[in-house]
């Protein structure tokens, strides 16, 4: 560090619209992770730049510092070339399990680091974890040697990595400071680019069930993060995908194990194949700068290994391989409550946000990050937006090991589903990509 | 307290621009005050406020729960109309001095409750303090009793009244969240209304040297004060006044009273005499509404009480009844270095900030609440803007106890001092009534 800034100046200086010299910036985000800037400091800070904004060059210099508050992996040594994935978050979101083998069995490493859930968007963690056996905490020496062998990974992201995000993010949850596009962007992005991987592909979800509910905002946060992917030397891409209707056919940890466990032998839902596949190709597409000689051969079309089961072996390897028993039965929910279709049409209507609270408060999510998570607890709907329902007959199935959690997740639901004489328009499920 | 709030949802919603029921913002000052809402959520909140602002409802609410978290002095026993006055600031702001032994001795009693002085204005409470024996701290009991023998009260304001102010003033100061009209309405107007004064002056300053350095948002500030204490029930009235030059001839504690000793006894800088007396006028004009039988016979002009002198038995009286000897010597610097005036001519300039600052680094100030000021250190001007001055010849003196503070307070005055070849236009002291 250079010189000693004064954090009252430098919070003066953002409230009145100033932007900070990458000193400035260097000394805020190292002080504020020493302890020298104190929390009642930082969040008045946040709280002007949700207002005030940051400058792209604030922004990447403010990021960089979050990186340089902890270490950057090195997976130079794995011997493939590397991509990542990361979603903002949306309801029945699996893809990441079924990704992240697929693109391995095309030849190219996945170093999936990741986050626990927070609210009504699961997060993978939690989803492997209802696999009997399966261990998240992977040391960095088995990490680079099964990235290596097995070219999968899906683990706890260590308290190593961007430190400063982790007090960041922990003061903007109780602060109100969550919701801004470039503090949103340098948590997820010095994550990422911390770990190591040489090229990432982003799924910024649009929708009711994402954060960032209109597409307006969404292909901001997109191209915000793209350019500081490139700006720290990540080749970065986004895709825009639809997120008003849940994924799939399953919200809830164990639930959407079986359902990309569906898609990694060859079926599954259609909706989530397609975001599969779309993302698994912009992947490859990026790594493809490395892999011309490092996968060998022509890129295989992951569309064709995934119907084929390729991937699915990939699989069953990586959940081996951190202690998980693929063949073990998942859990399941000792009380499953229906909801009925409210009348005999066409399903117009699923609100992804709704399905994700309800899911949540059967026990699929935690409200607080000490809170644990059941396994079994979720929502599957029997019948997708577009599909033909019977008035009374099943439409949701409630999942829950705690009877008590039923009336509060049909509140949840009140208003979410609807029913027409014909079905809606399709609508496209990747809406745009940023490059 | 009603119902309880979350912290998080109240912060959105100041942040998102959404106005707080009377019943959130009630909850929120008091669960601060016990210490439910943490530092860091209130900062966050202060700073949406600097942004977003309060609407007058709510900084009415605002301004009572800061009332409501102490006490409220009652004065009807003290047998006299109250009034009290109010400066935002100045620098050689001596004007309580003299202002509330004039204006008891023209039969309206003043319970001045003050603070202490942080950065380049001096507070009241410092300057009464360079008298040997004088004691800022008074009971209650003893405090109204002189009210009603005297009329005239200087002291110190109890932790009693309004605590939630005293957290988040504290607060404030460290997270670059004081500027805000509302904020500062709010912890002005919650102590002088909780102090039970009956009728209150403002003295809102204006210029370089005052908090507000333009007279738009001198005017806003005004308007709020005057509107908050008229929602209070406290006849409430302001007048704005010149802070671009200092004051009188001096600033600095012990000079500021010899020069308001000057005053009372019917001499003194006729521009301090100005302020004191419109002041005065205004006081008693508020306080009218109660004094016609109270104080019995026409209201006296106090310019002619104070130009005969009749205010300074009552000042006497004053410092005597609180342990201070107004005959004592008062402390004096052991160095005085002078600063010559850089050419012939009238002073067209003496910036009030500059001068303010100067004194500060002497040693009259202090940086933080927990530092001691000196009793005789401070600037004194030889010549006032429109003064003749010579070449050479002394300006301005330094008064310090330690001379290793020379030169940061010449530091501070550069560029400070302006001579012209004719005296500028006299410009108004007195800029403007808000009622």
């Amino acid at each position: 560090m250079s010189a000693a800034f004064d954090a009252v100046d430098l919070i003066r200086a953002k409230r009145d619209g100033r932007s900070l010299s990458g000193e400035a910036i260097d000394w805020l985000v190292d002080a504020y992770t020493r302890g020298a800037v104190a929390d009642e400091q930082m969040s008045a800070y946040l709280m002007a730049v949700v207002w005030r904004g940051m400058s792209p060059a604030e922004l990447a210099r403010w990021t960089g510092a979050m990186i340089d508050s902890g270490e950057r992996l090195d997976l130079a040594g794995v011997g493939r070339p590397t991509v990542d994935k990361h979603s903002t978050g949306g309801v029945g979101d699996k893809v990441s399990l079924a990704l992240v083998p697929l693109v391995a069995a095309c030849g190219v490493a996945v170093p999936q680091l990741s986050g626990r859930g927070l609210g009504h968007t699961g997060g993978t963690l939690d989803k492997m974890e209802s696999i009997p056996g399966w261990r998240a905490d992977l040391p960095l020496g088995r990490m680079r040697r099964q990235l290596g062998e097995i070219g999968a990974v899906i683990c706890a992201a260590g308290a190593g990595l961007a430190p400063a995000d982790r007090r960041l993010y922990a003061l903007r949850d109780v602060t109100g400071t969550v919701e801004s596009i470039p503090l949103i962007a340098s948590s997820i992005m010095s994550k990422k680019i911390a770990e190591g991987t040489s090229a990432l592909v982003l799924d910024v979800k649009v929708g009711s069930g994402a954060f960032m509910t209109s597409a307006g905002e969404a292909r901001e946060l997109a191209r915000t993060m793209v350019g500081l992917g490139a700006a720290a030397g990540v080749r970065t891409e986004a895709l825009l995908t639809a997120m008003d209707s849940p994924l799939g056919r399953t919200a809830g940890n164990a639930l959407e194990v079986a359902e990309a466990v569906d898609v990694l032998r060859g079926g599954g839902p259609a909706d989530v194949v397609e975001v599969t596949v779309a993302l698994a190709r912009l992947m490859l597409d990026l790594a493809g700068a490395d892999s011309g000689t490092g996968a060998g051969g022509p890129t295989p079309d992951p569309a064709e290994v995934l119907a084929r089961g390729e991937a699915y072996p990939v699989w069953r390897a990586m959940v081996a391989a951190q202690g998980g028993d693929p063949d073990a039965a998942l859990p399941r929910a000792s009380t499953v409550e229906t909801v009925p279709a409210p009348a005999s049409g066409y399903l117009t209507r699923l609100d992804a946000r709704a399905v994700g609270v309800a899911a949540w408060r059967l026990g699929a999510g935690r409200a607080r990050k000490e809170d644990a998570v059941s396994a079994a607890a979720g929502v599957r709907w029997l019948a997708g937006v577009g599909d033909p329902v019977e008035a009374g007959r099943p439409l949701l199935e409630l999942h829950t090991d705690d009877p008590a959690t039923f009336d509060r997740a049909r509140v949840a639901l009140t208003g979410a589903i609807a029913v027409g004489p014909a079905p809606p328009a399709a609508t496209p499920l990747v809406l745009g990509r940023v490059r």
